[in-house]
């Protein structure tokens, strides 16, 4: 059975219910963020912490639970769960609105998800993305705004995509849920501006410091297809490969030897947490 | 007391719940409509319920009601809820999705609304705008996505003004949650596209065309410095004089008498509804 923590208390998962007139349902107004554990412990608990308090800030949510507090009820919820490893949500709704635009008390939901299932063929032969023109609300807060990726959801199938690559005014950004990185000339090259900046990223761009150059920078649509590899990364998916974008293949179409070593350097890094 | 349908129930609104993991609270995944009824009966229903399907259908949620079916419904509501004249908020979501990602049974909620408080000081003297770059979600769809209107409402204080005017690349777009014109020359111009197509925009256009030439197309954003007259209308405000535009006053700052003949018609057709 799966908990979640709403609201000071501790309720199994699918009995959980809330109010259906929160400003999150009504008015996709919620802050939003999404963990996992390696080896039971939360993964870079202090920068998901940090960036939830801060798209809570951003969205004008008050939002008092310490970084420490809040690990207990992660933790306590795993116990109750039975797990060792899941993913952890965390959701702060505008709360329930008089007016259905008035931010009130927010509602604060922790929830524990299963792991998805690895497919290891996506790590060895790498996957295709699509693109597509778009920009996130309030690209510096994590929400709940997710509408434009679940709508796409038709498009990618039928092109046979793992997931889309957004583009705007022809800047590279960022997959629907991850971040996205090119290697040119040996160099590590990932979109720094109009992007949610994933903790995954974050730690990519750590392990990558001390074997190559890094580039946060703009990303011109046009060096995409110049770009000698490609791959994205997120919380569930760590590093994978880009072999495929659009109607061309990155340089052979083979995954490149560089992003090899960067998903040995996370494998590793996930491995000893 | 207010009631509301949920999935083929009818219920105390303040006592319906729904389980967090919907796709409408996770991922800000659903389909909306708001309307309201004059003399007891819902304004313009076939217009807003095409909309509404029109709107689900581009979420790719299925959709069964018919029109009469739910009329049937927002009637019974009405009786229940001991209500003449109310607001009546439809929202579709897409359901309890297993992975958070993909689209289940959507939930299907109508709920009855008090009629906001009308403050007559706003039709005789205009209301202030402010504008704001900003293109909403999948424009033709009206969905729960207010989270860039609700994060603005900080700043609209700030500036003593009544709402935001959404401008982008240099075009007039919408207002938060309503359609805007302007008179120039005698001619009535609005929007036309990236807009959410408001069904009081419509009516105001069917009464303004035996007395005004009409122009719906691009509007400029150096147009509105120039406009003779700007209102804007909505289904709770129906027509609303606009006299003041970010730092500039719309002409002298005064009513317009144009605006004042669309107020009029406007009242009459409710009045006879």
């Amino acid at each position: 059975m799966r908990y979640c923590y709403f609201n000071g208390k501790i309720l199994p998962f699918e009995e959980t219910k809330i109010g259906i007139n929160d400003l999150g349902l009504l008015r996709a107004y919620a802050a939003f963020d999404y963990l996992r554990t390696y080896n039971g412990k939360p993964f870079r608990w202090h920068d998901h912490y940090s960036r939830f308090k801060n798209s809570a800030l951003e969205l004008n949510l008050p939002f008092g639970y310490s970084e420490h507090e809040l690990q207990q009820i992660i933790e306590q919820l795993l116990v109750k769960s039975e797990k060792v490893d899941a993913c952890i949500r965390l959701i702060l709704t505008g709360g329930y609105s008089e007016d259905s635009m008035t931010i009130a008390e927010p509602n604060f939901i922790i929830a524990i998800e299963d792991l998805p299932m690895s497919n290891p063929e996506m790590y060895e032969n790498g996957v295709k993305l699509i693109t597509c023109e778009y920009l996130r609300d309030v690209p510096p807060a994590k929400s709940t705004g997710y509408l434009n990726a679940i709508k796409l959801q038709p498009m990618k199938l039928e092109h046979n995509a793992f997931d889309i690559l957004y583009t705007w005014r022809g800047e590279v950004l960022e997959i629907t849920r991850n971040n996205f990185f090119i290697f040119k000339n040996n160099v590590l090259i990932t979109p720094v501006d109009n992007i949610l900046h994933g903790i995954t990223r974050k730690v990519v761009l750590e392990l990558a410091k001390s074997n190559f150059t890094i580039e946060e920078r703009r990303v011109d649509v046009a060096e995409l297809q110049d770009a000698d590899e490609a791959f994205l990364c997120g919380t569930t998916k760590k590093a994978i490969p880009v072999v495929e974008i659009d109607a061309y293949k990155i340089a052979d179409g083979k995954v490149g030897e560089n992003t090899k070593i960067i998903m040995a350097l996370f494998d590793e890094y996930v491995q000893n947490y």
